[in-house]
């Protein structure tokens, strides 16, 4: 796959994602020759080549002078789970927009949660625009593909984790406990989280309104459930 | 301007926002049956063609069969805000993205924002992405353009407004008093509030993170920061 973007390769070399390539621009910048430079330091492969060239590679006008090839990306297996003490997990049940998905996963780092987990089949997937929206903080996270929610659901509520979902007729988020070991749900864009996902969960929480709206933007709706989530667990009161 | 989309229609209607056309798809659909069936107890004004001609009309693929021609846009004057006891207000300093614009309206309404301020340059304006990202709720709201931020924040001050500005270096944003009337400030996606409306600020507020990532995308913030703005105002404790 060919990200783009600074942002990008800064959290690429950040978190020693092993890439296959970096492109850069020929055009001279100084933040550009900075990159170039920790590139080199860490002996990466890099080439460079005139814009044109970089925006048929990566498909992408904006890629401001960076395309990265990194190969597949690699979605985690959900055994990883089973290693994380008292984890915080989102799960998205068939999310469709690549802005979505890349927003709910720079909230998702930046509230500590430890695995974002999507379906194999009727979802958004790891794309570049994906990461782009995450402005590469995917790479401080882990991505897990499931085959079945419901069956992923099942397993880990043995291992203790309490799972809500999102819906219109569940309790006002911010009555509920919300303590790790948690997991959040969150649906469709459309038509929200799926009967039988639904089923499983062990609550249902909502986002009280002033005035009714059909719903919040998906990503928004993760913005606040996860900062519940967060608040209720961290000490970010001192 | 046309805008397009059946829940845009739905809150025209609700609305009673005045409409010079309403164009239908001639594709058979219930949904649609019923849309021209209100349309047509309003008297106001339709007509019938395909789905080619709504695309040339809307410039859109995604019209999902409705175009209404709205005129010209009415934003509203800034004098609207004096008219409003305890006003919760949106600022906008240089947003430039459609979506996260619509959002921030949706957010808005869902949390009963009384006006959302918008400058007339460098910043998005109400364009029909943003009427659709808003899924139409722009009708239950007032957007308000003025020519100078810092003199329209000089002004509500001056009312009596307490004006909060979201900036990294502000005071965790749990911990604020935010009660009304009150003003919120969001900035632009990659540079956030300019310098001279910042200090036009009563406080600057902050959302506290677990890892550190570059930013929450804005409509995001906004979403983080409207709700504890509702919860400190409104009793949704009961």
């Amino acid at each position: 796959m060919k990200v783009y973007g600074r942002n990008v390769l800064k959290e690429i070399l950040e978190n020693d994602v092993s890439v296959k390539m970096v492109y850069f621009s020929n055009s001279k910048s100084r933040d550009l020759e900075k990159l170039i430079e920790s590139v080199k330091q860490r002996n990466m492969p890099y080439t460079i080549a005139n814009d044109k060239i970089l925006e048929r590679i990566s498909n992408e006008k904006k890629h401001q002078g960076v395309v990265i090839d990194i190969g597949k990306f690699e979605y985690k297996d959900e055994l990883i789970i089973e290693e994380i003490t008292n984890p915080f997990i989102v799960i998205l049940d068939q999310i469709q927009d690549p802005h979505n998905f890349g927003a709910i996963i720079r909230t998702s780092v930046a509230t500590g949660v430890d695995a974002i987990v999507i379906p194999k089949n009727n979802s958004v997937k790891v794309t570049p625009a994906v990461v782009k929206v995450s402005v590469g903080t995917i790479f401080k996270t882990n991505i897990v593909q499931v085959t079945n929610l419901s069956r992923f659901i099942e397993k880990i509520k043995k291992l203790g984790v309490w799972v809500y979902g999102a819906a219109m007729e569940g309790k006002a988020y911010h009555k509920v406990d919300l303590k790790k070991p948690v997991a959040l749900v969150l649906g469709n864009e459309g038509s929200g989280i799926r009967e039988n996902v639904k089923n499983k969960c062990d609550d249902l929480i909502s986002i009280p309104m002033k005035n009714k709206v059909e719903s919040l933007n998906v990503s928004v709706s993760a913005g606040i459930l996860l900062y519940e989530v967060f608040r209720k667990n961290e000490d970010i009161n001192s």
